[in-house]
């Protein structure tokens, strides 16, 4: 066989000289790496190809709105079909793409708020769904069947040889770029400036084709900011029952919070109620998270040893900066974030511990909601048992001897989730049945899509007490310890007594009393942050919250 | 409270503020980044403090050996009680810092040829084993409680300001750099040649402190060529089993091979016997595997999209340059490699397939073998049930049809081992007990070394047949599939023939004539290559095989 022509292909090496076609096609128009703004739907015209997969950079924090708008944009007669794959669809442009024909097929992570006119446009044969991902999963998709043709990306700044800064937000880029870069693809980034030195390298300017000076700083908001002031006596009563119950009794020092008030009550009394308990050094010692204004506290108070960010939060970056014994900063003095590191770290941390909206009496939960299409982001990644770690760790090794009493012994990852047991609004968290079952059906998917599964899960923890689900037999017991923390629910109210009792005497079902909880301490004074301000205060005035957040 | 002042401290930034005194020792000592090679030891005594946690870059390939040897001989008096935090123990060096008092503690993920000498050293109490990792877990510790605070790493070049150039062999360097450069650690590299300017950037001169030419190339030996001669029919029998019973069956197109002979043989019959049954571009398509020499001419017979790789292979540079519409191949032209994508993409693929010494009756198998202590490297992360997985593929939504027949909806990730039923000096594959739970006890481990879990295997292929392990319903079910595979061992004679045949009826044990593969063809004739030669044919020369295969 002559090597030289790949049978598939008519010719080997046809995915470079594709590259160099589009490279030669784009420099004709802007001349350089560095490109006018109002020559970037020109240039995007120029290096797309109908059919591509793209990549337009965005997730929890920044995201490349310039170059999202600049290719709604571009003429659907030149530039459609196209196979877009990346996180998030967060942004109307994302969706615009879908509506003119410029895009054609979608594989992503998570919607949010576009998931309803996302919905909208599936039903009317616009978007191609390929499939929902988790972060992980689609970065490592990138490397097998989805890698992109073209990356719109962003960064803070450029230099003129393309190096680019990232600054806090790193976030998704060294994925998006690595894989786009490594196989012929083309990388265009938008920048807020072009300097003539970044202040530290985050992607070497050999890996990227071109940098444009957005007309304003790419799209970025405070989402991960909890105002403590909202947190209720309920709230805290549960992370008292998460510290005692669970941190405590298997000794969990690295973990990952979800990012609602539950877990911020949790980060909120560790300075007071688990400082009281001598807990210090103990427990909460690494964590895989963005740097939730809540945390302060606990730093200052020395209860966290180290961070480790997936992206940052608006407002943090000083504090965050003058905090370098806790989380990862670069040479420059700014933090360093990168979602790959941290849902990995999360993945093998010994506890997951979040909310949901509904969970069955098999402990699968999901916050897919009825006439959306969202996705869950990281979510199944930090919640469910690592397979295939190997190494000990205390807390994992006590979880483990809970769950496999007879047989191979083995670890096992904390996986909690933590609700109250109605939701706003009256409707109960506990259902006989998930509506994912009937999303499957209007969207037409694979799968009822849950975040969670039953057997992922380890704990629940309510207003009521701990369903510990390591230590329940079988469905059936599973199903009574449920019922036996979920209140005046309908599924609350079935519960067998006679089996409760017996799981609670085996120590499956906890009430508050039994772990040495007093409620009539759960109240908001056991915060060591009421307010955003008090969280200022504890961070010596770094922590520079966003307006929005400026009520007080 | 006064946030300048840490109480578990003494002040914020102490990392910050260690970090230069670290760098105005070394810098007072060569005056800049390039470090002289026979100052390359004072250098080691001066940046590194006692009880530092460091990493010795080593993994399959390159190795950070001039480097090691530096360390060793560093004086234990200055340098001491250090914690080593690395992929392997491979060199004689990274043991004998231990053997003379510079490091104490170990934690890592694979020991290989050194594991007699490790447990030896673990027995004298000169080495604390902290755990034995998968790779992926151990980069995740070093993002919470693992980070190095001195990392020696190796690449092949380096330009005067600290940008280095890997090459091919990029390997574990992005996640250890990361870990250390982003903590206020120190990276020290050494490099076969220092140049003016790098061919392509592959670590910023920002994130990097000191360059060192090694007065020899770094280590590096060719691990994953498999000459096709040692091939037997067997083998090539168990392939076309695969190929049948497994591949065309759930339709598998991204996967991730062991680096065995048995793996070897399927990629050699993909041009021959999948062809002749119409399966090109419909299974095999994609792999996370290193360029592993025999999978030439399934590449150039047009089976393969994309190859991502977690190294690279001695040998195969030119060729995996050539073909750069299969391989991640830079802007320099030649291979870009990455381990932690290379993990990621292959956890999330629809199949994992190698091989084992032992297996027992739940499934469970291990290539722990007595005396020695390795670990398992990648197997565990490739060969475990991807629970955070969220998006169907064909084969991933067959798999969990057959696993999940009642309750929630699931896809199952394939994990496949493929053995012949007694290894070499007739000792049986297939056993009651394995050797793990006396290796527990001799080493003192919290666990059995276990490599692949029984439930997360799916089918055992051996010249007898396929266990479908997700069609057993019971534990003993799943006993009486594996014996019906196990042939002549001990194991495979105390089968239940009723019961085989209830199973076989039912699919959850295969015979060749079950799935239409005829014995008779079983043979060498079918392999598309059957000699490095034949190899190096199909590459059209570009394959240069090293000197240890040139036996032809």
């Amino acid at each position: 066989m002559d090597a030289s022509t790949h049978p598939a292909r008519g010719g080997w090496n046809s995915l470079a000289r594709n590259y160099e076609a589009r490279i030669a096609r784009g420099h004709a128009l802007v001349g350089g790496k560095v490109v006018p703004a109002d020559r970037t739907t020109a240039l995007l015209e120029a290096v797309i190809e109908p059919g591509d997969r793209i990549c337009i950079e965005g997730n929890n924090q920044k995201h490349a709105d310039f170059l999202a708008r600049a290719l709604a944009e571009a003429a659907p007669e030149r530039v459609h079909d196209l196979h877009v794959v990346q996180s998030n669809i967060a942004l109307a442009p994302h969706l615009d793409i879908f509506e003119s024909g410029i895009a054609r097929r979608l594989d992503f992570c998570y919607a949010g708020p576009q998931g309803l006119r996302l919905a909208q446009l599936v039903a009317a044969g616009k978007v191609e769904v390929g499939a929902i991902h988790t972060y992980l999963e689609l970065y490592g998709r990138y490397f097998t069947d989805l890698t992109p043709r073209v990356s719109l990306i962003a960064a803070e700044a450029a230099d003129r040889d393309g190096n680019l800064y990232t600054g806090p937000n790193t976030e998704d880029t060294p994925a998006i770029v690595e894989a786009t870069a490594f196989r012929s693809g083309v990388l265009i980034a938008q920048v807020n400036r072009i300097v003539d030195k970044v202040p530290r390298v985050d992607v070497p300017g050999d890996w990227v084709n071109y940098v444009v000076e957005a007309p304003k700083p790419h799209y970025i908001e405070p989402i991960f900011t909890r105002d403590p002031a909202a947190i209720t006596d309920i709230q805290v009563l549960m992370a008292m029952m998460v510290i005692r119950g669970i941190y405590e009794k298997y000794g969990v020092t690295r973990l990952n919070h979800g990012i609602g008030f539950d877990t911020a009550a949790i980060e909120l009394i560790l300075p007071t109620y688990a400082e009281e308990l001598g807990l210090r050094g103990k427990i909460c010692r690494y964590m895989s998270v963005n740097p939730c204004p809540t945390l302060i506290p606990a730093i200052e108070s020395g209860f966290i040893d180290a961070i480790h960010c997936a992206g940052s939060e608006l407002g943090m970056e000083r504090y965050v900066s003058e905090r370098s014994d806790v989380f990862f900063i670069g040479r420059d003095g700014t933090m360093r974030s990168n979602r790959v590191y941290c849902q990995l770290a999360g993945h093998y941390a010994d506890l997951f511990i979040g909310s949901t909206l509904q969970i069955d009496l098999e402990g699968n939960s999901s916050t897919a909601t009825h006439a959306r299409i969202t996705g869950f982001g990281g979510a199944p990644n930090f919640g469910s048992e690592s397979r295939g770690r190997r190494h000990g760790s205390p807390a994992w090794l006590a979880a483990g001897r809970e769950a496999h009493r007879q047989g191979m012994p083995r670890g096992r990852k904390l996986v909690v989730q933590m609700v109250e047991t109605f939701k706003e609004g009256l409707s109960p968290t506990f259902v006989e049945r998930l509506d994912a079952w009937d999303l499957m059906d209007t969207f037409n998917m694979p799968l009822p899509p849950v975040m969670v599964y039953g057997d992922d899960l380890t704990h629940i923890v309510t207003e009521e007490g701990i369903a510990n689900l390591l230590l329940c037999d079988s469905l059936a017991e599973r199903a009574q310890a449920i019922r036996a923390v979920a209140g005046y629910t309908e599924v609350g109210r079935k519960r067998d007594r006679q089996m409760v009792e017996m799981l609670r005497a085996r120590g499956a079902v906890v009430y508050p009393e039994d772990i040495g909880v007093d409620k009539r301490l759960a109240s908001r004074d056991l915060l060591a942050a009421r307010s955003i301000k008090d969280l200022v205060r504890w961070s010596d005035g770094l922590y520079a919250p966003p307006a929005r957040f400026r009520n007080w």
